[in-house]
């Protein structure tokens, strides 16, 4: 399977990929190693961020305590906004600025490890906020060097966001979705504490866990890293290098674990089996996408959060209307499969397999169906609405999307087939209804 | 699988597993990446270790024009001692020590890896040679700080060494292989080039591709990591750690590449895509056991080569008496995995599955028995000797093997069943001779 998937280079394409993975701890209670771990950084004075919910749960007093035991001086920030902004990012740097801590632990979702590490970068070298934003939106220039060490705990199982080098906030002027990404930003240490997840509500284990098998699907699909143009000299490479034997690896098994406990796990929440693997999965599937890329999906996702005008999904903060990540890109995935399967049916035939389907009998030209309709079939058994429709679009909507996503040039270049405007407004026509 | 092995935490056991992991680059041509990685991490003159055969070929030519244009200043050390000794990495970190590099580089096997380790060692942090060496036989001292950065790039698929914390040479004083563990140990970065082993001779091909092999195997098939003894603080957890589901996943990955490929590597030097294979699987295989740890076929295997008469293997320099290293292991392999199997059986059929076993309607009880003749068959397939038998050994020396064999208690503790003298005795009896 590997082997022939990679065995041409293509003309002036990379020959070789990189594998770069940070210090990851995981298991049941392990929070409760953060204070040692901190102070074995070397950290002295920390800045702890979370949000107010979490600053509620015992989640939060377990890492204080452990933080106070290991003799550390501690800075909490708990005003993390639920979707990041520009705005919010540059708030939270000024508390880091004034806090002065050698070190960062951030306790939360993909919201609030994404701003600890925006805090981070603005604190630790202070510059014009589009500076280091990703092009087109913004200027894209290197961080000039390491960020002070961070260890992020996440208390979902979805964001990867833990093991990666992007942070992904919206810009209030442009009303865009973008992000920062950058090696630099990768959290020194995850500490992945599955009792985290025993507490979540349903809707959110389910949105979550459709990201990660989105994580682990767009990787193993994306291009491959031999038809990638070549960087410019190898130390440029860049993180999202398309799918390779190595976040096949994990992408395999995060996919074969979402087919075995995503439907358990949102079903009962004292399935704590279910809940220890889904952690684990989007583990996985973030070393995946860390060293692969997301592609479609992902890209089209940020103006599906973007132009969300009035949905208030159950299970989320019920103030601003808010379509969950998980949900904005799992509503696009059905339709962006059936389009790309003809570059790799093999592919997605496999893809499908691992989540359970039976592919007994399918031919490579059924790849996209099968695993199309895999994917509609679990996204029905937990709950999610039925494609943009469901999320409140309609056809009025096809170009504003288009042009919402478009822009996402890092990630639809990473997509295996052409993501051009024409194509992009096709899917999202495609995914306005699935049942 | 893997839920229900990990499931119950042992009273006074661990409950989390840490996962660290190098930057690794793979792919053919990567060599050629030396030395703008080199300038990236920040190097300005280099130590080059490398051999004498190595320096006469065109990789090393390769490497020393890379970093040449990358205008880095670069000193040669190519007097490694192919079994690396306590005298011989003192006369590399006195070279090392008047070099005064800032970044080290290793071109080689694994004995001019360790021997490279060894000199950032002692040249960085002298001190009196036992004071950082593993306990019983030194004093396992804790490494004071960061190495110099090292790019370590292997020539073989065998060693692994490029990505774990560990080296080890023969302490000439006790006539017996030790070895220094520690995370500071472990290269800043892998450059793996399948290239390398294209002019690797079939004997050298498969002795170390059954190091890789049983690399995966022992680290399958250790001591659950929810069964060890917690550590006394988090942060001292060590790299053998056990089995755990991240090591699982290289493992498992790493049997089925050799099944695949291991037969066709060694009867064709031609054979791009199997010694392309066999290399990937060496560096999953290295990944994992630098996570989970190797046991008994490994901790015998010092014993093996340790106590050598006057054996001589075809393929290899024919000076000294040597059992290489990956022959020394895997004549212990089928005597140690009948006696382990009764621990995970379930885990013994899996992988003589993935090696390519029939394993159907095997039943517990014949786990061992199925593996072990598994092994015997590759064994005798690509030319290994008949056992301890074959290398020069007879009754007469079990004792001493034993003896040589008990000491290394980092890896007998890691082992899933009991290690004492009287069972290593009785393993090394049945080891004497397999057909």
């Amino acid at each position: 399977m590997l082997c022939r998937h990679y065995h041409l280079v293509g003309e002036g394409c990379d020959s070789a990929f990189t594998v770069d993975t940070s210090r990851i701890t995981f298991g049941r209670g392990c929070l409760a190693e953060v204070g040692d771990r901190a102070k074995a950084l070397g950290m002295k004075r920390v800045a702890l961020f979370s949000d107010e919910r979490m600053a509620r749960l015992e989640h939060f007093q377990k890492v204080r305590q452990s933080l106070s035991a290991a003799g550390l001086d501690v800075a909490v920030y708990t005003d993390v906004h639920v979707e990041p902004t520009d705005q919010s990012f540059l708030e939270a740097a000024r508390f880091a600025s004034e806090a002065r801590p050698d070190g960062y632990i951030s306790l939360g979702g993909g919201s609030v490890i994404d701003t600890c590490k925006g805090a981070n970068l603005y604190a630790t070298y202070p510059a014009d906020f589009l500076a280091y934003v990703n092009v087109p939106v913004g200027q894209g220039r290197a961080v000039p060097g390491p960020l002070k060490p961070h260890i992020a705990c996440p208390t979902t199982s979805g964001t990867g966001s833990e093991v990666t080098g992007i942070t992904i906030f919206d810009l209030l002027s442009l009303k865009a979705k973008t992000g920062i990404a950058a090696l630099a930003l990768r959290p020194t240490e995850a500490l992945i504490d599955p009792d985290c997840t025993a507490t979540l509500p349903s809707e959110v284990v389910a949105a979550s866990g459709l990201d990660v098998l989105s994580h682990a699907l767009e990787s193993y699909t994306a291009r491959p890293y031999v038809r990638r143009p070549a960087p410019a000299r190898p130390s440029l490479r860049p993180m999202s290098q398309g799918a390779n034997p190595w976040s096949d690896l994990g992408c395999r098994e995060a996919l074969r674990l979402m087919g075995l406990y995503l439907e358990r796990g949102v079903a009962d929440a004292q399935d704590h089996e279910a809940r220890e693997q889904l952690m684990w999965a989007a583990t996985l599937a973030g070393i995946a996408f860390g060293n692969a890329g997301v592609h479609a999906p992902h890209g089209m996702a940020y103006a599906v959060a973007g132009l969300v005008r009035d949905f208030h999904p159950s299970g989320y903060p019920q103030g601003e209307p808010l379509v969950p990540h998980g949900m904005s890109v799992i509503v696009n995935a059905p339709a962006v499969f059936r389009y790309t399967a003809e570059v790799s049916p093999e592919r997605h035939l496999e893809a499908a397999e691992w989540l359970g389907a039976d592919v007994r009998g399918a031919a490579p030209a059924d790849a996209g169906e099968v695993l199309a309709r895999k994917l509609i079939q679990i996204m029905r058994t937990v709950g999610m609405p039925n494609g943009l429709g469901g999320v409140g679009y309609t056809e009025a909507d096809l170009i504003p999307l288009t042009e919402g996503a478009y822009p996402q040039q890092r990630l639809l270049q990473n997509a295996p087939r052409e993501m051009s405007r024409p194509v992009l407004t096709e899917l999202f026509r495609q995914a306005l209804r699935y049942w």
